[in-house]
Parts: C-alpha cells; sequence; structure tokens
C-alpha cells in the first residue's frame, strides 16, 4: 500500500505513535523518568520536525498528548497547550545528527552521579551497553553559558551547545542535571536509556571494587551490533510490565 | 467570595486541609516517613497556629485526626487525643521563620548518614535540589542539652536550638536522628523532603566515583526558581500513586 | 479471671500466640526473614520451655504450626513433624537470659556483612536503634568448634557458646552467618530485628562517607527507653502491611 | 512402574519438564534473569541431549517451548523455531562435566562487576553460598578469541573454552557479560544462580567496610551440604511467589 519503498504507511505511523506513547510509560515504569523527563521521535514524514508530548508526566501520556514540533523547537499543533521546557534538547539534536532518529532525556538515578564526577567516564561494562562505545562525553553548561544558569537547555543555542558535545557519541551526559541518548530508532533509544542506567550501575558497583576492565572499542562494537539486533524481545517485556501497572492502577 | 484579597476563603482552608492530607500519605508513599515523621502547616488564619496530626502513623492520617497547636506545642482541640512528642520542631520554626508555611520531619534513610558524618555536608548534586543551597547545617543536640538525651525535640528550648542551627537555610539536620525541612508552601515542602532524600543518595553515591562538581550558589537558586514553579507535576504523580496504593490496601 | 496478678489469662495466652503469627509474617514482609531464620517467644506458663515454628518458611506459619520446646531444645508436642535445626539458639539465650522473652535469628542483609569484617563494629547510628548500646559482639564459631564447621548452632554446646558471646548484649552477630536478637516482649524484639537491619544500612552508607559520630552509651540508652515506648505504633503498621501482602497472595 | 530403578518413569518426566518451566518464572521473578539468560536440564532420558527453552524471554516459557538439543547446540524439535544464540554454554558444559545436571546462564546485577574486576574474586561469604568454595574464576573471552568478539558464546569452540574455564568448579564468571552457574539437580542450580547473586551483594558490601573473613574450604563444603539439603524449601517459597506473580500479571 506504500508508494515509494521508503515511505511509511499509515499503517506504519499509527503503530509508530502507539510506540511512542509505550516508549513513555515503558521509561517511566522502569525507573528511567519519573514526573520529569522526556522522549521524542523525528515526523516520519518530515525529518524538519519532530513528535513529542505536551508538558506533562511521562507516565500519564496518550496520543491525544503527542504534539509537532519544528526543530527550532516552535510547537505546530500546540493549540495552547504547554510545550515542554527542554524541547530544544531534541530539536537540535535531530538538526546535529541526520542519523538520529529518536531521543530520549532523563535524570535516571544512577546516572546523575556520573555527570557530576568528571574523573570518573561512564564507560562500557558488559555487553549490554555497548552502545556506550570508548565512553559518553559531559556537557558542562558553565562552559556555554557561565556560572549563574539553572542547567536547564531552555533555548536553541543551548541545545546546539549540548549538540555539540554530544558529537557523533550516542550519550552525553549533562553536568548536575542527567543525560540525553540517541539512536536511529525508538526501540533501541528506549533500550540504551534503560542500559545506560544499567551500566551505570554496575559501574560504580565495579569501581568500589577494584580496576576495571572495560569493553574495548571493539567488543563495544561488536556487542552493540548483536544486543541491538535483539531490541525487539526486551521491548514487548518491558511494554507488557508497564501495561500491566497501568491496569493494576486504574482498575 | 473572599472579604480581603490576601484571605483564604473558606474553600482555600478546605483544600489545604485534603492536601495536608495527601501530604501525609505522600511522603508516607514514597519513603520519606515510615512509622515515624510529620508534616505540618502553618493555620491559614492565624500565623500563631499550626495543623499537624495527632499521635499516629502519617500514612493513615485523615482529616480527622489533624490538630491545631499553639506555637509552643500546646493543642487546642486534641480532646485529650494524644500529640507527637517533637511537635516543638514545627512551632519554633514557625516561631523563627515567619516565611515558613509548612515543615516536614523525617528520618529518610539516605539523609540520616549525613546527619552523623559532620565531615562530609550535605550539598546540591543537581537542578532538582537548588534548594540545599549552600548546604545544608547539622545541629548537635549535645552542644544544645549534653551526652546523655534521648535525641528528640521534647521542649520549646530544644526546638529553638534547633531553628536557631536552621537559621535562614531550608533544611537542617539532626546528628543522629533525620532532618527537618521547611518552605514558604505545603507542596513545596513535599517537594524538598522527598528531593532532599534524592540529593544524598546522589551525593553518596558521586562521592565514591570522586570529586563532585556542586551546584554554585547561583546555579541552585537560579534551578530553585525554576524547579519548584513545576512543583505541581510532581505533586500531582506522588498524589496519584499514594492514592492507589491506599485503594489496594483497603480493597 | 486471673487467679494470681502476673500470671497471663487464657486471653492474653491466645493474644500472645497469634502476636507470634503475625510476628513471623512481619519479619519476612519487611524483608529479615525469607526462606528461612526464625522467631520465638519464651513460654507465658512455663518459663523452662519456649515456642517456636516447627521446621517451615516463616512467612507461611499459622497458629497450629507454632510448638512447645524444651530449653534443651527437645520438641514437646511435634508429634512428628520436623523441627529447625537451630532450635539451640533459643534455648540457650532463654536458659542463659531469664530477662529475654524473645528472640529473633535472621540472616538480613545489611547485616551479614557486619559479621564477616571484624574490624568494623556495628554500632548505633540513630536515636531508633539505642538497643545495640556500645556495640553488637561478633561470635566466631571457629573458636568453639573448629574450622570445619556448617556455621550452625545444631547443639546445646554451640548454643551456650552463642549465648555465652551474646553476654548481657542485646543482639549477637554469627561470623559469616547473621545475628540474633533479643528483647524482654515480643514486640520489641521484631522492632529490633527490623532496626538493626536499617542500622547496619545506614552505618554502611555513612561509613563510606567519612568518620562516623555514634550514639554514646548514654544516648543509646535514653533513646532505647524513649522510641522502645512506641513500639506498637511501627508494629501495627507492620501488621497491617503483612495482612495486606498475604491477602494479595491468597486471593 | 520403572523397568529399571535408576530409569525416570513418565511421571518424573513430566514433573521435571514443570520443574524446569517454573525454574525460567522462578529465575526471572527474583531478579535473575531478565529477557536475557536461561536454563537447561541434562535429559533425563539421554545424557547426550538437553531441554532448554526455545528463544524467548523466560518469564513467559510455557512447557511446549521446551525444546531438545544436542551437545553441539543442534535443535533436534524446534520445528523453525528461533534457538538462543548462546545455547552451546549448556552442550559444552554437560559435555565436559558428566556430573552437571542443570545449568543456569545470568547477567545477574551483583555478579557481573565481580566479572570486570579481576583483582576482587568471588569467594563464599555466609554458609548459604558454600557452593563456591575456594572461589569462582573468570573466564576471559579476549584469551580464547581476540579483542574484537561480542563476548557471546557463539559456538561449539567457545563453549568448549568456557568449560574449561569452570573446571571443576560450580560457577563460572564470564569478563563483562555474566555468569554460568551449574549443579547436579535443577533445584540447586536455581539456588545457586540466586545465591550467587545474594553472595555478590554481601560480599560488595562486606569489602567497603574492610577486610573479609570468608568461609575456609572446609566450612563451605560442610555449609553446602547441609544448606543444599533444604533446598526444597526456599523453592516451594520462590514457586509460589513466581505463580502469584504471574496470576496477577493476566489477571
Amino acid at each position: 500500500m506504500t508508494t515509494h519503498d521508503s515511505t511509511p504507511t499509515e499503517q506504519d505511523k499509527e503503530a509508530l505513535l502507539e510506540d511512542l506513547v509505550d516508549a513513555n510509560h515503558i521509561l517511566f515504569n522502569e525507573g528511567v523518568l519519573d514526573a520529569f523527563g522526556h522522549v521524542s521521535i523525528r515526523h516520519p514524514d518530515d525529518p524538519e520536525r519532530f513528535l513529542l508530548a505536551r508538558n506533562m508526566a511521562p507516565g500519564l501520556v496518550t496520543g491525544g498528548d503527542i504534539l509537532t514540533f519544528e526543530l527550532d523547537g516552535t510547537p505546530v499543533d500546540a493549540d495552547g497547550r504547554k510545550v515542554y521546557l527542554e524541547r530544544f534538547i531534541h530539536g537540535e539534536i535531530y538538526r546535529a545528527r541526520p542519523d538520529v532518529m529518536a531521543v530520549v532525556h532523563s535524570h535516571s538515578p544512577s546516572v546523575v552521579p556520573f555527570s557530576a564526577v568528571k574523573s570518573a567516564p561512564l564507560r562500557p561494562m558488559c555487553h549490554m551497553s555497548g552502545f556506550l562505545g570508548e565512553g559518553a562525553p559531559i556537557f558542562e553548561i558553565r562552559e556555554a553559558a557561565g556560572h549563574a544558569t539553572d542547567l536547564l537547555i531552555r533555548d536553541c543555542g543551548l541545545g546546539a551547545s549540548l549538540a555539540d558535545s554530544l558529537g557523533d557519541h550516542n550519550v552525553v551526559l549533562m553536568r548536575g542535571h542527567g543525560a540525553t541518548v540517541t539512536a536511529p530508532t525508538l526501540k533501541q533509544v528506549v533500550y540504551r536509556a534503560i542500559y545506560v542506567e544499567v551500566n551505570a550501575r554496575l559501574q560504580a558497583d565495579a569501581l568500589r571494587l577494584g580496576p576495571v576492565d572495560y569493553l574495548t572499542a571493539d567488543e563495544a562494537s561488536s556487542a552493540m551490533e548483536t544486543t541491538e539486533g535483539q531490541v525487539e524481545r526486551p521491548w514487548q517485556l518491558w511494554k507488557q510490565r508497564a501495561r500491566q501497572a497501568r491496569t493494576a492502577s486504574t482498575s
């Protein structure tokens, strides 16, 4: 039913939107997001736009809450609804990185300590987190905007600085704030956002035991290819778990 | 329907009372209070009084359990019901700090270690805990009352000493005991009581990784203003979660 | 209806038996016991006997599973039912310590590390754990029985050695094994078994921050008196929580 | 009804299959497996074969998902269904170790750090983990296959190398990956897979307190004999808990 092989059908797009709603619930249910943080996808019809919920707790997002944004953060169809202050994280990364199709911004609890300790870079501890490659850089907002900011990415300029720190990595930490995770698909970005938290916990535990044998760059690359080819398996588990939690909470 | 703009209506006061009951349940449900600890508000009609539950587990408090106290801890309407031994924490802070409208006293698990290690001051690790400013002081009861107390704030004198240690900070730690958190509104004090626990956990984890980059005083102040302007978002999430937990437990 | 004031009525004894069943469920539900560990009381009618469940998971104990034992560990009414291998812990402590009316033996997770690190004595960190006094001794089974035991208290001789290590303390750690906690009442022993776990977690966290200010001996004693006078409050909360968990699991 | 005393009856085999399904659910429910990892048994009729689920999340496995494999990893009755990439772990260990009747491969969270820190060998901390004997060796895949693998055991050669590292131990850690646990029965392998996680957490906590008194080799051996003779008690508890969780999730 597609007119071009590379064009998503209406069915594909509906499924993607449903996945984006599930992604919000999964990330909340797995403890990566709480009342704060957000997940977006690049618009399937227009690479110059992205889809992101209106300003609300991720655990409560429904299909009707997903808005379309220009890359500069301008909402297209908000119709007066409040938008996230930090939507510029998403827009500027989509602008700088054409390969990125999905973005998560979180304050996940094991990752924040690594954002504030520059002497302890986050590195891949195990095969599940090969996407960390040779490590995640830290974005220091003081270098871009001085010593008195509220640490938030509240405009395009700060978004562009963050994208600059990200470079061609998959993950960038944000000092005293959290992390932003990117991927070529929505399911992979959810996987990475969950496993960057897992890896941070494992690495913190390992560092207390002694010197750590991290994955080599080649191991990280090989492991990423294998494990992310299996991303459907944990996605189904997380989705089922998130839906159960929602059913339990509304029954 | 108000006669003066600054006077709360009966509706406002009913809503505030309902919020105080929810605050008890939220703080219990989020692990800040257990069978012990308490939360109060300054009386909306009389700044020389405050509202606090009778002596009971916070998770079980209902509207009928809220009592009115004089600032010296004398219950006004207890009608023979038992009151909290440490109500003097609340009264003396309301007396010393006219700007404080709500107080939480807790033994939250990540905070107690910081109360007992004077060489490791609690400081803001991330934008969510800007309210910690340049750090939280520790109240050492031995300085006020010698080496043989039961560590509790059991009279006005100890309450006044605690208020003195608090000074113009938002949080004061109590050695070998816990913390007391203050704020200009009830929702903010709940937010701060939850995030002082979060911050303590993040800081303990970070300190094990290496030297920590804390928020500057200006960052803390800017971040506090931004995040606490959004306090309604987590409040709604916590309230929903606490109500679900109560429904589950009584069905 | 009692013939002597100091003699418990039949009603008292039924209530105590019901409390012993609840104590099993509470200690399981709060994570102090799992499939292993046990809680006993001295027999209300005969100080030379004690009451303890038959060999089974504490979370499943009912009134019919409670057996009577002689102090030497001989079951009186087992009627062929299997008994706990380590019942000698209870009997020998009741023999050595006439003031002890209730005993818990557990492998609670934050306590075991302190049992295996002799250079880090467990000490009271906060007012809730005053019962730790000047610290808990460690029972080293190698001193009593050499280097090839299975670490278990499998006869009266080992039980007596353990009671000897306990001395007049309230808690004794057992190297590579766990802890045994004693108290003058059942509700207090449950309280102490839960708070020895809490204290171990707080102390381990505090030791990583820097030198710890422990409670003085006088503070511990004062705090114990105050907090254990309030033991009914957490007991009711724990009992309610354990009963809910059981209802959920059988509905 | 058996023709030879040593031959399992059809009833025995059905019970064993049901246990294998329960083992999948238990290991998932206790946090040892998540969407990944697997548990197998040697075929009760043919020591040259083993039984393992098809490629799927362990928490969802049913009797119909259990497949038969040759020791070289060839599926006998897959009928086109996908199989686990790392089935060679199981086959090669069954080949090298005739005494092994059950195998678990996991990425359990407290164990992974020990796999990546070669200076901190995993050793038995308490009587519950006597099966660790004098410690668990670490399999370094770089020694077998160089610095660019994806860390997975994807063929018989790597499986044989892993079995070689295991030697006559019960547990082998896999650097940057996880652990493989073996036992003479299915219930014991589940017990060991759960307690290797518990032991790793206890040991990490203890190492932060100071020098640790581990079990002597003789203590480990004695303790293993006693505790593993009681394996039915925790098995029943874990099974009940896993079945409740499944009921809750499908109601």
